[in-house]
């Protein structure tokens, strides 16, 4: 398929998507803006609030406590969904709750435990802010070492980083928030084990946009968020993936009543569940379960290989506009070119991206900005059409153009 | 007020009762069972459903990441809504947001590294299941040693625990799951301070039944769960408190992004906020929080003094119809029987208490059951009637004196 190189070609592909009416099933307004920022916030399906009010009704209002039975395997049946449609894995092998940065604290603590003579930690500084804290944080408290590979790392860079033997756990996101480069996740969980270490990787931005593969590419550990390409809802539970042949051999350090195999025995001493139940810690929540699972439905009907398809294609056209139309404006994209090494977003560099990206909200185009030069373009090809990415590339172009954004104030607001 | 000593009597009480108009504000049939088991899983408020679709539809669906300025606040919002309604705390001590265990689990750890030099923790072996197993699970990790009071202990059994100045925490429940007793908070709080300790409480159990005074009684730390008498729905979001005086000094061990003070300025180091909000770990859960802030909002017009006046009554009620009618039929009441010693549950204790349980389901009544031998009788304020109480106390004596319980099986579900 060849990028489209005018609108009403865009327009055209709109057309033959096969997956075009699956943006019917969102909350949206026709005539709202542009959004290009599903990889931070993922729009609202309009299933989710007639589930939640039968949730809300009918399992907790009438049901009550005539629910458990059905809830308590709630997280794990929802796991079990996303591991099919969503994650490649097996069933039994993701719990979805708590959020991603505490399911990223039991995961990186369960791994150093299981390797309690390494006293290192590999990840990179480009690495997510809430998992860059954690480890610093468990580093701090139990004296380890971090020892950084360069930002966006290619697996020979995990290899290096291994030669002593020190290395307990890597960690990385597949799919970096700042530039949209994807790593090379079969490859550097290779070069992990090769190592010696565990390989806990955060899906955060790749869930949902691109196929990963988890028991293929013989993944160890993962957590992810599922309000980004997910469309769970804002603060959604989040999701955690442990491979099965590890299970029983980890432990997590929260200790809680729903980590246990009866929970509602309530025995004296803690005694962990078999499979993957034993990374959960508190009651589940079910009402954002629900969400999550009709964001999840959504992968089901469409498929994540057509939906990567998609995806390319409209990461293309955005990489198609800018090299037409934004060369010279001082635009740089950071996201690599190179389909095999991108995700769903495409970044820019600009000294002026705070301002450029207020002077695109203010044409009605919402990306995202991240400190400190950043625009973001995320693109959802659940309900991303061909035609939106032309015209939030068109009118970029215009705010460069015109310098609009110059009118914009320098400041920036606590939530960007 | 008199208990009343017939059903007529009791729906005097009921027609004179001036909190009887908020029973109307739940989701239930009034042809549907007698549910006493509001200390487990509290009724759905109908407001609950419509504030969650316009969460979804608006705030989310429309707004997306434009609700961000809103959102951001929210858990705190929320948790001071808490604070002034229930918890007797002041603005900026609670925030809401993870599940009890996991909030537990961070002040724990956050206490005892305030104390690096003592080493034991004071709780009881009847603590609720998830809290002992979470201080096991940190001794056996720290190499510390758990010290056990006697259940449901009185201050001068803390003041005991303490004499060696090796405590660095005491823990335990205000209201006991079990027995339903109702700890010395004020005193207990003391006494931890008296010996050096950080005191822990969890109000699980309490918060929405009883007023529990934080701020008054000088209280240190706490949490609680929001889904049983605050309404909240099935694993809702969870509170935390610290006292203001203390967090500064405290540090939790989950050092996610939202417990900086700038975490969209994703910074290169964790630099915790300056108050509650450094408990916080990732995104707040914002639908969860939505039908928190459902739950509280009834509070704010019931008023918790109120609340607790006729949660008495309820379950002086109770206690008279168990000595007129169940004496002599092998059902102890395990509850104190002093108001000040008691929470809004009343605990039975029978060799057969499971099928007794099974029995009164079948007789449209919903208790709950705990292991080994008790049956919980829960009692809202906000929505249980002084007729309820009767029929199901009528209906308990049925069972009993007509043994209907003996055609019950002896096997317990995975779920009681």
């Amino acid at each position: 398929m060849s990028t489209p190189s005018s609108r009403v070609a865009a327009e055209a592909l709109d057309a033959a998507d096969e997956l075009a009416s699956l943006r019917d099933r969102f909350v949206l307004d026709d005539d709202g803006p542009i959004y290009v920022d599903g990889n931070s916030l993922g729009r609202a399906p309009r299933s989710t609030a007639a589930r939640l009010q039968r949730v809300v009704e009918e399992e907790w209002g009438r049901g009550l406590i005539g629910s458990w039975p059905d809830w308590i395997e709630r997280a794990g049946l929802v796991g079990d969904r996303l591991a099919e449609h969503v994650l490649g894995a097996r069933p039994g092998e993701v719990i979805v709750g708590d959020s991603t940065s505490v399911n990223f604290y039991k995961l990186v603590i369960a791994a150093l435990d299981a390797r309690p003579d390494r006293r290192v930690i590999v990840t990179d500084a480009a690495n997510f802010p809430s998992d860059r804290y954690i480890v610093e944080g468990i580093a701090a408290q139990r004296g380890l070492t971090i020892r950084h590979v360069p930002d966006d790392p290619e697996a020979e860079d995990i290899v290096k980083a291994l030669t002593k033997s020190d290395v307990a756990l890597v960690t990385l996101s597949h799919v970096s928030y700042r530039t949209g480069a994807m790593l090379d996740l079969r490859g550097m969980t290779a070069a992990a084990h090769e190592g010696g270490a565990l390989m806990l990787w955060d899906l955060s931005h790749s869930a949902g946009a691109v196929p990963v593969g988890l028991e293929e590419h013989g993944v160890d550990l993962a957590v992810g968020c599922t309000y980004k390409y997910l469309n769970a809802g804002p603060g959604a539970p989040a999701f955690l993936y442990v491979r099965s042949a590890l299970q029983s051999e980890l432990r997590q350090p929260i200790w809680g009543w729903f980590g246990t195999s009866e929970q509602f025995a309530m025995g004296p001493t803690y005694e962990p569940a078999f499979g993957i139940d034993r990374f959960q810690v508190g009651t589940p929540p079910i009402l954002g379960l629900a969400a999550v699972d009709e964001g999840v439905a959504l992968f089901a009907e469409a498929g994540i290989d057509r939906l990567r398809r998609k995806s390319l294609e409209l990461t293309d056209l955005v990489l198609a506009r800018h090299a037409e139309w934004l060369v010279g404006h001082g635009v740089e994209v950071v996201t690599p070119r190179s389909p095999s090494r991108r995700g769903s977003h495409v970044s820019f560099r600009h000294p002026d991206a705070w301002r450029i990206c207020r002077a695109l909200v203010e044409d009605a185009v919402i990306p995202d900005f991240r400190e400190p030069d950043v625009v973001r373009f995320g693109l959802a090809p659940l309900y991303t059409r061909f035609a939106d990415v032309w015209d939030a590339m068109d009118r970029l172009r215009t705010v460069l153009v015109e310098q609009r954004y110059e009118s914009f104030p320098q400041e920036r607001s606590r939530v960007t």
